[in-house]
This record gives structure tokens, C-alpha cells and sequence, in this order.
């Protein structure tokens, strides 16, 4: 069994920076991506001042908790199709392509809210990942990313 | 002329604490919005804790700054077809239902960014608007978001 182990909690050390998902980002949301099923769920509680106005959860940080969760969700995708194990083996290196996110309605703020994502379509250097926003139950925010392979000019950079 | 002010800074006091354009938000980013001709300016330093990998901008920051500025750019396309003028009058609440962004080449860290919108098409109380990043007068990420007069239900619940 896997899913005890986020994905990010096994980042190479130099992808584990990132503001939205990096464990070694002291200032970041430290969103982790667990294996659930034919899907990949995380939570997370919004802090009191992600506000986009008293009561309600600022959309550009759900749009941070899709973007970070469907990467991790792609990546998780690549490494069961290579009979890889979270945890075990190294994550391979997925970044955004492309990021759209639907607020159907307001999410409020002070709860634990869930992520869930799944595979669309996709293989190899190239995922189509859709994911929900849901507080309470109630589905408030439904998103898809494309997630491709880091590109090698990006993963230089960052060594 | 009204370009010397932006319009968050005569945001109604109940509409200023966004994450991520709201004045009263000691934490947020405090994007501020510009009108300049016929399109609309914003202009923001991220942190160097705002990377997705060492050397480059989180994408989820990116979506932020696209989401506020272009929320903004739409109530100040509002205001003029009402005759009204940013700095004078009280701003109309506008949200976002829907964005998206196209991550077109990594953004790099550590240079003044500046986001740029233009309404693309609507009125009255939805506005479509598009949206570029630049780094150094490369345009590196492109998006559009979908922005609503802000719903009553979530008004009654700000005040």
C-alpha cells in the first residue's frame, strides 16, 4: 500500500521548493497529493486571511490547490504506468502547461476543504488532469490542467 | 486623468481584503490595477519564496495576478461605460467565474512583472477579459478570465 506517502514528500530535493506544493518551501501551502483509488485526493484549510472577501476562500489559491494537485495527480498517473510505487521510487517532474478553473460558487472559508483529481486523457510527457474543490460536500470549484514533463532547460536552471 | 490611481485603493472597505488585491490584507499581494488607454496595467516583484522551482515564478502566483488585475480591469470597463471615473466614484464588486491560463514559457524570478488586460467582450454584468504576464517585455504566460457582478448572497455575507 502506497497511499500513506504524499507524492511531494518524495520530490528530489531540487523540485521541492515549489510555493504551492514543496515540503522545503517554509513560506508555501505544503499541498500534498495522496494515490486514492483510480484518483489522488488532498486537503487542505485555507488560513484566515485567503480570503477573497470576509467568508470566502480567494480564487486564485484554489486555483493554486488544482494547479499543484493535478501536477502531483499526472506525475503519480506516469509512474503506475512505469510499475512505479509513491514512496519507493523517485517522482518523475511534471509543470503546467495550461491551468482552467470553474467557480460554480462561493467557497467558504474556515473549513477543510477537499481536492480531488483525476487522469483525463493523456500518457508519456503529457496529462489532461481534471480536479474539484469540495467544502462540506458540496463541489464549489471544478478545474483541468495540462501537465507536461519539466522541460530540460527548466530542471538545469534549477540545479 | 485617472491613471494615478488604482482602482483596489477605492475598493469599498468590505471589498478590500482580497488575498490577493485587497489593501486591508496584511498578507496578501496587494495587486493594484491601472488604466492605461484602452487596456489596463498591473506591475508586481514577486518574493523569492513565490518560485515553483529555483529560478522561476509558481504558476499558482501567475493565475493570481491574471485573476485580481483582470477582475479589476473589468469593473474599470464597467465604470466607464457608466460615465464614471476610478478615483471618484464607488467601484462596482465584480468576481471570477472562470479563468484560465496558458503557461507559454517559464517566468523567471527575481524581475518586476507586469500584467496587462484588456476586456475582450461583455458588459453590464459580465465582462470576459484577457490577460498577458510579461518578464522583461516577454510575454510569458496568457490567460482569461470570466468576471461576474459579485453575486447578492455573497455581498450580504461580506458585510
Amino acid at each position: 500500500m502506497t497511499h500513506d506517502h504524499a507524492l511531494q514528500d518524495h520530490y528530489p530535493a531540487d523540485f521541492a521548493h515549489c510555493y504551492g506544493c514543496g515540503r522545503l518551501n517554509e513560506h508555501g501551502h505544503h499541498i500534498r497529493t495522496f494515490e486514492d483509488g483510480d484518483s489522488a485526493v488532498a486537503t487542505y484549510t485555507p488560513r484566515p486571511f485567503h480570503m477573497a472577501l470576509p467568508g470566502f476562500v480567494y480564487g486564485g489559491l484554489i486555483a493554486s490547490l488544482i494547479d499543484c494537485h493535478s501536477i502531483g495527480t499526472a506525475a503519480i498517473a506516469a509512474m503506475r504506468a512505469a510499475g512505479q510505487e509513491v514512496g519507493v521510487d523517485p517522482s518523475p517532474r511534471f509543470v503546467t502547461a495550461a491551468l482552467r478553473v470553474d467557480y460554480l460558487k462561493p467557497t467558504p472559508l474556515g473549513v477543510e476543504l477537499e481536492v480531488r483529481a483525476r487522469v483525463k486523457e493523456g500518457g508519456g510527457r503529457k496529462y489532461v488532469v481534471e480536479a474539484t474543490v469540495s467544502a462540506g460536500g458540496t463541489v464549489t470549484a471544478q478545474g483541468e490542467v495540462v501537465a507536461v514533463a519539466m522541460p530540460e532547460t527548466m530542471a538545469a536552471a534549477g540545479k
